[in-house]
């Protein structure tokens, strides 16, 4: 089946690159280091609609992307969380939390507006994930 | 290695039962259907600090928790998050959302205080939870 992507997630984000399983995202608030998977699978709203493979699967992929960010940024606690109250289609969120940050230490969903990165800024955080991901199994860079 | 819940979990929290990975606790906060199951592993902050094993056996727990949580409860989404910013155990909420919930559609940490169960409201939950995950694979039930 084709896959495309739900518009809210296309209006508030810009394509990192793509895993085996799913798209990877760099959500557009300068807030946080955050960014969302999204398995390429059309009609799936919760991961228990996931095959046992296709979860499997998820679960490496989140956990490698979290690693990579952890290391990457030297981020104090990651948070991971599939919510998808507002968008129907599964999506991943993976946030690299810091002790001080905007929403620390609570959650960052509901907590402030997304700030939008200055175009510099996202263009230098782009390069960093990008490069952060570079070293995971199955890695390949979006346009 | 010795497994022992954190203070913070133990006071806010009533055991359900126990998966061969998790032990699955209530949280006790009455405004929402919310599950918490917490590796039996010392020392483990991240999803990502888990071993491979350990990590497939967790989004199994994880998801026939949430499947059977939805199909007992009629929920409209499932929310599934490790957040972990004030409690440094590995812990992995899986909370029943339905359209109108005090939160929603937004995340609920943060939202609203904590609201304590009545007690016959609290052992109804208990028993209907208890009820929904007694068909999961290796289910044993708490005191």
């Amino acid at each position: 089946m084709s896959f495309a992507l739900h518009p809210r997630l296309e209006a508030d984000t810009l394509v990192l690159g793509e895993l085996p399983l799913c798209r990877v995202l760099l959500c557009l608030d300068g807030r946080y280091p955050w960014v969302i998977l999204v398995p390429r699978r059309e009609g799936v709203r919760e991961i228990h609609g996931l095959s046992v493979r296709d979860r499997a699967t998820l679960m490496e992929e989140q956990a490698a992307v979290a690693a990579a960010m952890q290391a990457a940024l030297s981020a104090d606690k990651m948070n991971v969380a599939a919510l998808g109250n507002m968008v129907p289609q599964l999506h991943v969120h993976v946030i690299a939390r810091f002790e001080g940050d905007d929403a620390w230490p609570g959650a960052i969903w509901g907590a402030h507006p997304p700030l939008s990165y200055l175009g510099e800024q996202r263009d230098a955080r782009v390069d960093q994930l990008r490069a952060a991901f570079g070293a995971i199994d199955g890695w390949h860079q979006g346009a």
